[in-house]
C-alpha cells in the first residue's frame, strides 16, 4: 500500500467507528420530533412569540457516533419583550425532565434523557451589523452558511476531523483545551476543498494563517493581534472563529497533522490506552524530572469558569517557579475523584545556593543605599562588583527545595490565588516523587496521566 | 572638619607625597640636556634635518615623583626622505645606552639611565587636514594645547587625577587597563576649571559624555558610537582621545570619584595593602565561589599584544562558560614570575545534569530530522515536546566540572585560543580550589590578587 492508499484505509476504518448507525439516527430524530413538539405547545401556552430550530452538530449530520447531542434553540423575535430566563422558566414548566441551569456566556437548558444530551439554548434573531442581544445568536447562520458550502458527503469529513483533533487533544473550544470548536471544523473543511486530508496537508501553514470565505475582504489585522490563527466568521467578519485557539494548542495539531500524513495509523484518532505496568511505575520513579503535585478539593464550578481558575493557577504557578530559578519543565492538572491535582515538574530539585542581586547604576544616588546595605553583609558572596556600569552582589541564599518554594509562594501570596480556588495551606497536600508515584498507582486515570506528562511527548509518540 | 576641609587636607598629603622634590628636577633636567645635546651632534653627523622636542609628563612638569620618564620626540619635516627607522639608527650609533628597540604603533627606541626611563620617538611635522605619517606626530600639537589651555598651577591638579586613577586602577590607555591616557587627564583637568575635585564632581556625567573644546563643534557621532566617552581632541576633531577607555573602566572611575567625594581617604589615591594572614587565606577556601586557574607560560611580547591576548581569550573563555552553564562570574588574568595565571570565577562546580535542547518548529521539514534523532534516545528526560510551536527536548548531560569544562574547551578548540600564547593541553595546569589557595599563599603578590579578586569589590570598599 502506498501513503495515500493508507490514508483512505484509515479514513474508512475510522469512519466505521464514528459513523452514527441508523438506529442512533432513528433515536435522536424521534427524541427532537418529541421534544420540539411539546416546546412548540409551551410556547403557544405561554404566549411567547418564537421559532424553534434545531442547530448542532446533529442538525448537520456531523456527530460522531456516541456524542448524542440535540441542541434546540429558541428564536426570539429581536424587539421580544420576553428575556432567555422568563422563557426558561417557561419550558421547565411545560416539559417535565431533570433540567440543569446552566450559563456559559448565556443562560440554557440541560438535561441528559435516554443517554442524550439536551440543551436548549434561548436567543434573538440576528442580523448583520445590529449590535447582538445574546452571545449565540449567531448560531443559526452559522448553520445555514454551513448547510450551503459543505460539499455533499463533506459531513464525513468533518467527522473525520473532528475525530483526529479528539484523538491528539486540539478538539474543544472551551478553557480547558483552548482549541478548535465545532464550527471551526466544518469552516476549516469547506476552506480545503471539503476534504479532511487537504486540511491535515495545508495544516504547515495554519501558523499565523488568516483565512476568510469572501475575497478581498480587508481584515481588521489590530483586533486580532493577540490570535494565532485568524478565521473570519462568514456570517460576521468583526468575529474570529479561531480566536480561542492558544498557539500551543495549534502547534500541537500541526504536529500531529505532519506526523500524520508521514506515518499514518489509526492511533491519531483513537490513542493507545497504555497500560501502567510495574515496569512503568518504576520508569517514573527513576526519573531525573523532579514531581510534586497539589492535591485541592474540587469546587462546584461550570467548567469553563473551573478551568478557567486552574489554567491561571497553574500560569502563576510556572512564573513564580521560573522567576526562583528551580526551572519548572511542566505544570498541568487533573480533576478526579472532586479533588484537583495540580502536577509540577521541574529540572532542579531545590533554589540554587548563589544568586545576583542587581543594583542601581553607578551614577545614580540610589547606589548609596545598596552600598550601605550590602557592604558588610555576612550572606555577600561575591561584591559589591561593579559589572558593566551597575553594583552588584552575588549572595548566598538558603535553597528552597520544590515543596517548601510551593508552600511559602502559597502563605506568602507570592502567586495571585484565584478566587474560586480553595488554595489555603490547611486545606492543600504537597506530595512529591515517590509518594505521589505510589499514591497516583492506586488510579488507572491518574497513573496514566502522570506517565503522560513525565514522557513529555504526545500520544503519538509513545511507544509500546 | 567638614568634607571641603578634608578633600582639601587629602590633596594636600596626596602632593606632599607624588610632587617631585627639587632634585628629581634638577636630575631630570641635567639627563635631558644631556642627551638633547648629543642627539643634536647625531643629527649633525648623520646630515639630518630634524627638530628635536621634549614631550611627555616631565616637559609639562605633570609626572608623578619616581615616574621618571624622558621622552624626546625627533620630528623630521613632512616630506623628510628618512624613516623613523634610519633615523633609530643614526641615534644609536651617536649615543652609547643600552638601547632596546621598541614599537607599538611607532619605532622607538628605549633606554634605562640613573633610574630613569629615556624614550625617544621619530615622528614627523604635524599639519591638521594632512595625513600623519606615524602614529605620534600629533603629541607636539598636544603639548602646545595643554601649555596654553591648562590653567597656572593645573598641573598640580593633573598630578592629583592621574594618582587618584592610579589607585582605583583606571590609568593607563593599555589594553591591559583600557583606561585614561595622561593626554585625557589633562584634558579632563582643563575641561573641568583646572580642578581636580571638579573632574571627580562631574564624574557622574561622564558616562555617554561628549566633550569637546571648541563651541559649536558638530560630532561624527556614527564615528565614535562605539565609544562610553567622547572627549574629541582639540588639536584633530577626526579623534577621540577617550577611544580606549572601554566601559567598564569608566564605570570603575564614576563609582570610585563619587565613593570618594562621599568618604574621602588616601585609600582612593594609596590603596591599602592588605597582609594576607592565615585568616584570610581560611576566608578563601570558605568561599562558595568556584575557582580555577590556568597556569601557562609568558611569551615574550611587547605588553599591548600580550594583554590584548590575554584579554581575548579570557573572554572567549568567559563566553564558553556562559553556554555552558556553569555561571561564569570573573575571569583575570596575572602575569607573574615568567608565569601567566588566568583565574576563572565560577557560581557552579559543574554543568546541569539536565540541558534543553531546542529543536525545529512544528511546521518546519526539518523536524524529522530532530524527531528520529530523539524519539528513542535513552538520555531524553522529556520530550520530544512541543513547547510553543517548536520541538523540544530535555536531556540527561554528563556534568563537567569546571577543570574537565576547561581542558575539554582547549582539546577540542571550543574556544578560540590566540595565536601567540601556549595555550596547549600539554602546556599549561589548570590547577582549582584548595590547591589553588595553597600553592597562591607562597606569593604575597598572587595572593592578594587572588583575595581582592575573590572580594569581587573596588579596593576602597576592603575593610581591615
Amino acid at each position: 500500500m502506498n501513503l495515500e492508499e493508507r490514508y483512505q484505509q484509515i479514513q474508512l476504518d475510522v469512519l466505521k467507528k464514528i459513523r452514527p448507525a441508523k438506529k442512533e439516527r432513528e433515536l435522536l430524530e424521534s427524541k427532537y420530533a418529541e421534544i420540539s413538539s411539546k416546546l412548540e405547545k409551551a410556547l403557544q401556552d405561554a404566549k411567547i412569540q418564537a421559532r424553534i430550530e434545531l442547530l448542532g452538530s446533529f442538525s448537520r449530520d456531523t456527530w460522531i457516533s456516541g456524542n448524542r447531542d440535540i441542541d434546540i434553540f429558541i428564536i426570539l423575535p429581536y424587539e421580544s419583550k420576553f428575556s432567555p430566563k422568563d422563557l426558561l422558566n417557561e419550558i421547565k414548566k411545560g416539559i417535565k425532565l431533570d433540567w440543569i441551569r446552566k450559563h456559559a456566556k448565556h443562560p440554557y437548558l440541560y438535561a441528559i434523557t435516554d443517554d442524550i444530551e439536551i440543551e436548549i439554548l434561548p436567543c434573538y434573531e440576528f442580523e448583520l451589523g445590529r449590535k447582538i442581544r445574546s452571545a449565540v445568536d449567531r448560531s443559526p447562520n452559522h448553520k445555514q452558511f454551513i448547510k450551503q458550502n459543505l460539499p455533499v458527503g463533506s459531513n464525513e469529513e468533518v467527522r473525520l476531523l473532528k475525530q483526529f483533533m479528539k484523538g491528539t487533544e486540539t478538539y474543544g473550544a472551551e478553557i480547558k483545551v483552548h482549541g478548535f470548536s465545532g464550527y471551526l471544523v466544518e469552516l476549516l473543511i469547506i476552506n480545503s476543498d471539503g476534504k479532511f486530508l487537504n486540511v491535515l496537508k495545508n495544516a504547515s501553514q495554519l501558523l499565523n494563517a488568516r483565512i476568510t470565505f469572501q475575497e478581498n475582504l480587508v481584515i481588521d489585522v489590530e483586533k486580532f493581534k493577540d490570535d494565532s490563527l485568524i478565521v473570519i466568521d462568514p456570517t460576521d467578519e468583526a468575529r474570529n472563529v479561531a480566536s480561542a485557539v492558544k498557539e500551543q494548542t495549534l502547534a500541537n495539531f500541526v504536529a500531529a497533522a505532519q506526523s500524520f500524513l508521514k506515518n499514518p495509523s489509526m492511533h491519531f484518532f483513537f490513542p493507545k490506552q497504555i497500560k501502567i505496568t510495574d515496569r512503568k511505575i518504576q520508569i517514573m520513579k527513576d526519573s531525573s524530572v523532579n514531581i510534586c503535585a497539589i492535591f485541592h478539593k474540587e469546587p462546584k464550578l461550570a467548567d469553563d469558569i473551573l478551568w478557567g481558575q486552574l489554567r491561571r493557577f497553574e500560569k502563576g504557578l510556572y512564573k513564580f517557579l521560573d522567576k526562583n530559578l528551580i526551572n519548572p519543565i511542566k505544570v498541568d492538572s487533573i480533576v478526579s475523584n472532586n479533588e484537583i491535582i495540580t502536577l509540577i515538574l521541574t529540572e532542579k530539585q531545590h533554589t540554587p545556593f548563589l544568586q545576583w542581586n542587581n543594583g542601581p547604576p553607578v551614577n545614580k544616588d540610589t547606589q548609596w543605599e545598596f552600598l550601605n546595605k550590602y557592604s558588610r553583609r555576612e550572606e555577600v558572596v561575591f561584591g559589591p562588583a561593579i559589572i558593566g556600569n551597575r553594583w552588584k552582589v552575588l549572595l548566598s541564599k538558603k535553597p528552597y527545595y520544590l515543596e517548601d518554594l510551593i508552600k511559602n509562594a502559597i502563605k506568602e501570596n507570592a502567586i495571585t490565588l484565584p478566587s474560586h480556588l480553595d488554595l489555603k495551606l490547611k486545606s492543600i497536600e504537597i506530595v512529591c516523587k515517590e509518594d505521589l508515584i505510589n499514591r497516583f498507582s492506586e488510579n488507572k486515570n491518574r497513573s496514566f496521566f502522570l506517565y503522560k506528562l513525565l514522557l513529555g511527548k504526545p500520544s503519538y509518540l509513545i511507544e509500546e
